[in-house]
Order: C-alpha cells, then sequence, then structure tokens
C-alpha cells in the first residue's frame, strides 16, 4: 500500500492534506475495460454540429417519435401525489397481473405471477440474466453485430462474451448449427439473442428460434431472448414468444427480457421485465431486486394501463414503421455500392456504405458536411461487433423520425457518400 | 458439459423436448451468496397477518408518509405528454445544474456538472463505486450495524465487506483508529460510511468524519459517505457535506452518494446520485450509465423541481421527524431492559431489547401476537451485521409514521415484550 506524506498528529489536518496532493486513486480493471456507447460516442460532435447552426437527422439512437398512447399517461392529469413511495422489489401487482395475462395472450398459458419480475427496464433484466447465471470468466455467446449495451453488463460481471459473426449478405440469418457449436466451450452457459435484433432488424423464424434452442438444451445452456422489438415485424406473422417453443416441463432454461420501452414509446419510463419458467432463477434475482428497493412507481403505473390500449395503436405503429422501412430502402437503393436487405423486423437497418471506414465517415458528417445547414447523424457499425475489423464499414441507420425527415436524409446520405468519395 | 437425452433430427423436437426435462441449470454462486434483504424478509407473515385481520404499524421499513412537496408533483396535472424519451445517459441537465447549485449552498462551491451523474436512486450510485473502483476480491470497509442492501452490490461486484464493529452503548459512534487501522488490508480500497447513519440514526460529527477522511488520505482508500440523510440531524448544525472536507487539491478520493428519496419522501422516484471531485471516476461510470440508457425522464423532472421548494418544507420535516423520535423514546424507556441512546439524525432508532432472540421475537409479532387486532412490525437488526451472532437482540425501528400511531405501537411493543417473556 503506497503512502503520501507522513502523518503525525502535531501536523494538523490542513497540514497533511496539503502535503498529500498526489495520490494514486486507480480505478478497476473492469470499469476501465467497459467499452463506451457506440450509440452515444458522437454526442460530442454532434452537440457542437447544432452549436454551428447544423440541422442534424437523428438515425444513430433507437429513440422513436411515436406517440405514447394517451391510456398510459393521461392519468398523470387526474392524480393527487401526497407521496410517491416504494413499490414491491418484485414490481407493482397491477403490472405483473397484466403481464401475466398478456404472456397468456402470446400463447404461455402457464405462467403465473412467481414467472415475473419488473426490471429498471430491459437493460436491468439483462444484468441479472448475467450476475445469476454466470461465474466469474464464464462465457455467455452473441450474434454479431449484436446490442453492445450488453457488453457494458458482460464487463461489469466479469463474463467474456463470444461473438458469432452474421453476414450482411443473408441479412444476417444465424450461421448453421456447426458455426454455433464450435464457439461453445466448457465455460459457455448462455446464449443472447435479441430478436427482432437490435442493430440489424433480423426476425429469426420460429424454426431458426428452435434450432438454437434445441442446441442450448443439448449443450445444458441458458437461452435469454430479448424481445423487446417483438411487435415489430412486417410479415405475417402471429404474435408469439420464444417461451412457446420450450416444453412446461423444461422449467426454466429460457429468459424472455421484454420492455415497454419500444412498444409504447415509452424509452423515457425505465420499465422492463424478465419472464422465465425458472421460478428459482427469479426468486433469486428479487434478491438484486430487493438490494435496488424497486422499480420507479409512477412509471410502473404508467406501464401497468397497458390493458387499456386499444390493439389498434401497435397496428398503427407497425404500419408507420413499415413505411419508414420502405424510404430507407429505396434510398439506399439509390448508393451505388451500398450492401444491405430489408430487415424483417424492429427499426433498423445495418447496411455497408461504400465509405472505406464508417467510423470517420460518421464523425465527418457531424464535423465536415453539411446540406442546406443540415446533416445526418448514423451509429458505425464496428461497435456492434466484436470481432476487430469487422463491421469496418457498416453503419446502423435507425428509421425513428418521420417519413419526410427520412427521405431528405438519405438525399443527405447518397450526397454525402458522393462527396466523402470524392475528397 | 453434461447432456441429457440424445438428440437425433428423426426425433423430431417435440419428442426430444418431452425427453430431456431433467436438466442441471445452475445459478451463479454470486447470486446465492446474496442475502435476502432483512428488511423485507418479513413481508410474508405481514401479508398473512394482514389476510387474518390484524391491523400493522409499519416501523420496519424507511418509507416515510411525509407529504411530497407540492412544488415537485402539481405541474404533472398539466402536462401533455407527446411521448416519453431517453434522457442525457450523465441524467437530464436541468436536474444536474440544481445539484451543482445545491452542492455550491452546502459549501462545496468548485462542484461542477462533471462531478455529478444522476443514478437509479442513491442504490446505483452504491453499485457503481464497487465497480468502478474495486477489483474482484478487493475489500470495503463498513461500520456494523450497516445498511445491509450494499451487501447485494457487494456480492454482484465480489467484493469482501469488512465489518468494524460499533457499539449501542455510545451510540454507534466510530471506534478508535487503532480499531479502524486493525482492519485495514491490502485489498481495502474503500469505507463506506452512511452519516446520518441508517440503520442507527447516528450522526457522526465533522471531526469524526475528518478523522476517518485522514485514514483513508493515510492508507489510499477511497471515502464513501451516504449523505442520504442529511438533512434529518437533530441538534444545531450547518447543512454541509463531508465534501467540505476534502481540499480541491485532493481530487477525487471522496464519493457522496445522494438521493431525493428521504429527503423530499419521494422514495418511489427512482433518482439519486454520485458526487466526486474525481471526474475521472464519473467519466468513467458514464459508460455504466450508458450501458442502462437513462433514468426515468418524469422522475427526474420531478427531482429537477427541488429549486422550487421553500425552505421551509425541510425545516417543517425535520422538526416532524424530532417530535416523532422523541415518542420513540418516552416509549423504549417504560420497556425494562431496553438498551438505547436517543439518536442523532435519520429516522431510525437500533435499540436492544429484552427478548433473547430479535429475530423470533419480530416473526412471532406478526404470527402470534396481537393487541386489540393490531401488532407492530419491526426490523431484527441481526442482519445488519455481518460479524456472526451480532445485534441477537436488536431491531431497527423506523419513525415513519405519525405520532398518534407511533405512540400506540410503542405501547403495543412494550406489551408484546412482556407476553414473550411470560410464553
Amino acid at each position: 500500500m503506497r503512502r503520501y506524506g507522513v502523518y503525525t498528529k502535531s501536523d494538523g489536518f490542513s497540514f497533511f492534506c496539503q502535503n498529500v496532493s498526489m495520490f494514486d486513486m486507480k480505478l478497476s480493471q473492469r470499469i476501465k475495460n467497459t467499452p463506451e456507447s457506440p450509440i452515444r460516442k458522437l454526442e460530442p460532435a454532434a452537440r457542437s454540429a447544432k452549436a454551428r447552426g447544423i440541422k442534424i437527422y437523428h438515425l444513430n439512437i433507437g429513440q422513436p417519435d411515436i406517440k405514447t398512447p394517451n391510456q398510459m399517461v393521461s392519468w398523470l392529469k387526474k392524480t393527487n401525489i401526497h407521496h410517491l413511495a416504494y413499490t414491491e422489489s418484485q414490481g407493482n401487482r397491477q403490472l405483473i397481473k397484466s403481464i401475466v395475462k398478456y404472456y397468456h395472450q402470446l400463447g404461455a398459458k402457464d405462467i403465473t405471477e412467481d414467472n415475473v419480475i419488473i426490471t429498471a427496464g430491459g437493460s436491468e433484466a439483462i444484468q441479472w440474466c448475467f450476475f445469476s447465471i454466470c461465474e466469474i470468466g464464464d462465457e455467455v455467446m452473441v450474434f454479431e453485430p449484436f446490442y453492445t449495451n450488453v457488453e457494458g453488463y458482460a464487463r461489469m460481471a466479469d463474463v467474456k462474451l463470444v461473438p458469432v459473426t452474421c453476414k450482411i449478405e443473408n441479412g444476417f440469418h444465424l450461421p448453421s448449427n456447426q458455426v454455433i457449436k464450435s464457439k461453445i466451450t466448457k465455460k459457455t452457459k448462455a446464449v443472447y439473442l435479441s430478436n427482432p435484433n437490435n442493430p440489424t432488424g433480423t426476425y429469426y423464424s420460429p424454426s431458426e428460434v428452435k434450432r438454437l434452442y434445441q442446441l442450448c438444451l443439448k449443450n445444458n445452456l441458458y437461452l435469454i431472448v430479448d424481445e423487446v422489438y417483438r411487435d415489430f415485424i412486417y410479415q405475417k406473422v402471429k404474435l408469439s414468444t420464444a417461451l412457446n417453443f420450450e416444453k412446461k416441463s423444461q422449467k426454466g432454461r429460457m429468459i424472455i427480457v421484454d420492455s415497454f420501452s419500444k412498444r409504447y414509446s415509452l424509452c423515457g419510463i425505465r420499465v422492463g421485465f424478465m419472464v422465465s419458467r425458472n421460478k428459482e432463477l427469479i426468486q433469486n434475482v428479487l434478491k438484486f431486486g430487493q438490494a435496488r428497493l424497486a422499480v420507479g412507481d409512477l412509471d410502473q403505473q404508467i406501464a401497468g394501463r397497458m390493458d387499456q390500449v386499444p390493439p389498434d395503436y401497435l397496428k398503427k405503429v407497425k404500419k408507420e414503421y413499415q413505411e419508414r422501412r420502405e424510404v430507407i430502402y429505396q434510398g439506399l437503393k439509390k448508393i451505388p455500392g451500398a450492401v444491405f436487405t430489408k430487415p424483417e423486423g424492429a427499426f433498423y437497418y445495418v447496411t455497408k456504405l461504400p465509405v472505406g471506414d464508417a467510423d470517420k465517415f460518421c464523425e465527418w458528417l457531424l464535423t465536415s458536411f453539411h446540406h442546406n445547414q443540415e446533416t445526418v447523424m448514423l451509429a458505425p457499425a464496428n461497435g456492434f461487433y466484436l470481432s476487430k475489423g469487422k463491421g469496418k464499414e457498416e453503419v446502423r441507420i435507425a428509421y425513428v423520425i418521420k417519413k419526410s425527415g427520412l427521405r431528405k436524409a438519405m438525399v443527405m446520405l447518397k450526397l454525402a457518400v458522393e462527396k466523402w468519395n470524392r475528397e
């Protein structure tokens, strides 16, 4: 242990302070290893562009502009708040009951309140998955490009993420069993799948998910399925959950991560949940829940109005996203050299652009490019890969603004790619 | 890796599922080692008492019944919500500015926005402290009885909590430097102090905190000071923060954990914050902040109205608590054999009751005792100790209900102790 300065009683407190101005306050290796969010790292450049009077079309972040259902928020106008109290650590009881009912509608009719715990966003559910099933040094498989915020939690939990690379050419669908199996080691504890996928928009079909689940069964792995984009699939499929592929006798290999953020345009309430047939898991994560006491009361009350939202709401939202997806598609078709497929779900594209280094290109869009005082903000996709060098030419495009704005943004992007390649 | 059942393609998915009903889905050692909240573990017994028609006076949990300032919540009636969006990961900018201003008022005039990060309750700030400054196996010193939710995060972070025992006879004040120093090892990274203290109500004087800070300086340790009960000190002292004991040249040994939950009776909003002169620390924990995206928008907007609350509000609240403290004091004086001092702060007493086993006594209060269909719920204090066998006869009493209720509860407690000792 290093000591700076020698303290004797006669020195006095203030003398001591003056003489110990150098010290060695190290931060932990795990926080140093935690990456910055690839989605948010360009924020300083964006702020400075705005300061220069540039208007930015934000296609970089999964923050939709869709209206929240009135049914969920209008009650706030009528409420008289005396004080706001902790809720149960497991979550607001009414909300849990509504979630159980919802999962019954999805087909998982055996789900009860004991299978559900409310979390501070889907993020907390992901965090708890790692801490509850992995020892230090254990491995979790992800399909890259993957939802990178998972990495922050993996670093916290000292869990190693093992990437299986998916390919842009086949719309980032799952590779063969052989490829997946080759990445399973004795340390592998779980597979994480986001379906529909953030960042790629890929919707993995029931047969793909079943195939993966079988692999998990055979190799004694948990399957974590993040279904926060469940409602946004642009083909004719029945609304469902991966839980329907798990037999009731298989008590607990599957863990569903879910959230209200995207479904009801409620990113600003931090309410997600974990659903699993593994009641022992839910009981145990409740201890983490007790440590953080509770999730926000008002936020849970907002989410708890899910029953009151007419089914029409999500139909309209889905139609809107579907049209936006088409706008991006038409825009990308006009950029020579762009590589992409039309994603089946969520509200993202991962696209290869002929720009050499997408990281630099995305920064340049903010620092050096504008068209009539406007520019586009994208997320460079290399941050969604763990394998070094992968995704270097790719970007994630989020279609979270109105079609008119998307159209302008796509024209601008085409101009920008041309200018970038000229310069 | 164990495998259950052998899958061949011809078996089919459903056959396979039926034949793999036994498997080995282990949970991690760290979640198994995480304790249940000692404050919440009697909840099932309480629920069942209520089901039998028993009215319970809840003195077990730090959930005040005080009215939230109107200024913080009345605006909700006027707001038109289009959608609720993610805020900045560091927190709502207006709220951060208000906190900076507040810390200037507390005396720490050099604090800037870069020294602050908003967290999901004080709890998240504690969690981030462990993950950002400790490696696996490092040690953090706590003064027992201590705020046990800290242990949940220590287990998560694989950090060992090392207890220094404080004594009921001297109001749980800090022991001598010699005692404290004897617990410092090469693995010690930080000292955690809650001031005023939960669960004991002890207010550590400036000279006590300075003494501890000097020890931290000499031993190159972080000092984490949890000041969420800062406003509730029942002696004439100027509102202050431990940050005032840190010279500006000492950039970053001290980390303040703070929260709105107790100050404004806002436990149900999950908004706390971390303040430190160590900007590198704040910059780095922001990466954890990005992983969980943001804190609730509405909750931060509520907290952000702190500027509008008249200073009178906290004066009145403090007076109310002070009177409640007196009710408990008078009640305890009437219980022969009870050991206690009048705590200087927060809204708790830790008291030794002549009941042999306080754990069993507290359970019995809910399962087998009632007086005119009413009973009292207390938190057994052994859960606030790490040292085995300590605090066996102690309970935590939270004075978070009205004086009339407290008076009844204290009469009931006296009767209960008598009955318990007769039976």
